[in-house]
């Protein structure tokens, strides 16, 4: 068990009809609000208005930065910068997914920033400062609610990139399940192997193995993102599937899934990020795609036996093969693709995709993949 | 799945060689810290030169509080308060184990408060200030490092009381599981079943039982615990078991383990409580006597079969007579007592034992026992 550090002060909100408190909450921090969202879904559902009467039954007023996109883009968070400083805003709202609560990070780091935001996430600066954050989360999956990360992408460049600061802890995060009973099936899939891959990450590549505490987080929590999702595949307006599944994707990434492990890498991500940079295709599906690909060429270098041992606690799989069969099915029963075909990927783009994971690859120093590594990896996925 | 809170800001610093980042910490809160220990074997363990070390390297200067007791005394704690007022001390460092740290978060209170640190324990008044604390923890059992209670004795009235604010979180806790290394198997095995009991207090009385995300964690932590106190006593310098135990027992207590139940109660601690303010006994050998009998007394109304479902996680026990066995065999391996005999507390007492916990029972509101309840569970004990 390695050395480890552990800070996570977001103050969680979480039940039935507790999005009505974020004006209360936001109050603390400011009066003027960037309230960011994206495509209008908190419009049908509610949570619009029960965020805007709240804040101004609150005192606060706010200026709208809405049509953030899945993957959020960097050209979209410029402008919200632009807005947050000429409107003088003092805190920043995100009402949605990852995506928004991610370009909401970026905005909130620009607008205490005289650069390019960009700079924060090339590594070309570091983040010092931010306005304060508050996200009322209406997808479970990225976990962005409860941790100081967030990955935008530039559109110009192709580069899906990560930020990050202990700045960017949101101060209070609402999570009300019933935000999320509307969801389709697919987004609610690909938050689930949004949640697992977060797990696996830290779990497969860790340096130190002998972690008996957080090898048994990881498996409850997986447990956990299985069951509910099941569940809700069932029976979409389950809310205690729905809120189980709600607070698991939080808690897989939010610092605990990892701690002991020493080194470990993202090289999942790594990946999947350049085949979201470069096409039009959900994180989560994109994963589904990357991990049991992944898995197979990992299956050489599985030493420390960790596919039979998460297999059996998450799937009841009885060694490596099985386990790995175990997710290209659970991830197929629930409806995400697992074949770059299945996303209308060509394999002829294989090479391509490889290069453009390379920066980040680098980026985040992960030994022992060049290229053709990559590659190899994502035949087995063709 | 109820409606919850979750806010934590307690910043962990974790492994070998920390103990000496705790002059760094603590210079950002103050100047002079009250040093608040034990018996003096932080002395023996070398924390006491290294945490002295630390802070005359950062410009910090300590006035010493020592001789705090298992189960801390109230009059010790006024001692500490007059001395962290008379000497003008802006921060507390407490260096032990739990009944360290809850004496420390005691005068913490009271250093900020005219009255007596009392009126917080019997809910005469609320704690609305408290100096800064820091914790270098050395007994893995009450999760006091990373939660915002803290538990002390009056010996005048014999009550073994509890207070709570969020301004007794810890600033910051340096858990080094080296400094764990040399404690007797006694003392582990009382840490590992008071851990257990914090797992055990929510799950089993929980209002709400669906609620599969943290019936997973609570499995989890508690397989934790029980593998690494096995580990432990087959070889006490296990560095890896003392480690996993170590951060397994924060987590038991660091209020993840309850969130989303609803309802929920601690009779198993109303009832332990009367036995430590009675007797001179471990907090954790307590425990170990009243919880089997306790299950045996909650066969009866375990309806959602939580026994059932905990003793096959926890245990591979098959059902609820069978998980109730595993706990007192498991009790009874590690060395705990599990019969107020073996404790050499005297059956003929359990009527003063009930009639000193229904202050508690009453004090934290808990319904359906009355003193009869109470001896009748204490009887199976016996």
């Amino acid at each position: 068990m390695q050395n480890f550090t552990f800070y996570n002060p977001v103050k969680i909100i979480f039940g039935r009809d507790t999005v009505s408190k974020i004006g209360r909450e936001a109050a603390k921090a400011g009066k003027k609000a960037l309230l960011v969202y994206g495509g209008g879904s908190i419009k049908k559902n509610g949570v619009y208005a029960t965020v805007a009467g709240s804040l101004s039954k609150n005192g606060l007023t706010f200026i709208e930065h809405s049509g953030v996109r899945p993957n959020p883009v960097l050209t979209h968070a410029h402008e919200g910068v632009k807005k947050a400083k000429e409107n003088g805003c003092d805190l920043i709202i995100a009402a949605g997914g990852g995506s928004v609560i991610d370009e909401a990070k970026a905005i909130a780091a620009g607008a205490r920033y005289n650069g390019d935001v960009w700079d924060f996430f090339t590594g070309a600066a570091a983040i010092k400062d931010a306005v304060a954050l508050f996200t009322v989360l209406t997808i479970p999956a990225t976990g962005s609610e409860m941790n100081s990360g967030c990955v935008v992408t530039n559109e110009a460049t192709k580069q899906k990139y990560n930020a990050g600061s202990p700045r960017l802890f949101p101060r209070v995060s609402i999570l009300d399940p019933e935000t999320t009973m509307s969801l389709p099936r697919e987004q609610a899939a690909n938050g689930a192997v949004d949640a697992l891959a977060h797990l696996i990450e830290g779990y497969f590549t860790a340096e130190d193995t002998d972690v008996m505490m957080t090898d048994e987080l990881v498996h409850a929590i997986a447990r956990s993102v299985i069951a509910s999702t099941d569940r809700i595949m069932a029976d979409p307006k389950d809310y205690n599937a729905r809120a189980s599944m709600m607070w698991s994707a939080t808690l897989a990434l939010n610092g605990l899934q990892a701690l002991g492990y020493g080194g470990g890498n993202f090289i999942n991500h790594a990946i999947e990020h350049s085949l979201s940079a470069i096409y039009d295709i959900a994180h989560g599906a994109g994963l589904a795609i990357v991990l049991p690909a992944w898995f197979k060429y990992h299956l050489k270098m599985d030493g420390p036996g960790r596919l039979v041992k998460f297999g059996e606690a998450a799937f009841g799989a009885h060694n490596a093969e099985e386990t790995v069969l175990a997710f290209e099915s659970w991830f197929r029963k629930i409806g995400a693709p697992v074949r770059l075909s299945e996303a209308r990927i060509p394999s002829a783009d294989i090479p391509k995709i490889a290069e453009n994971a390379m920066g980040l690859i680098a980026k985040w120093e992960i030994a022992g993949y060049d290229r053709k590594t990559v590659e190899e990896i994502l035949q087995k996925a063709a």
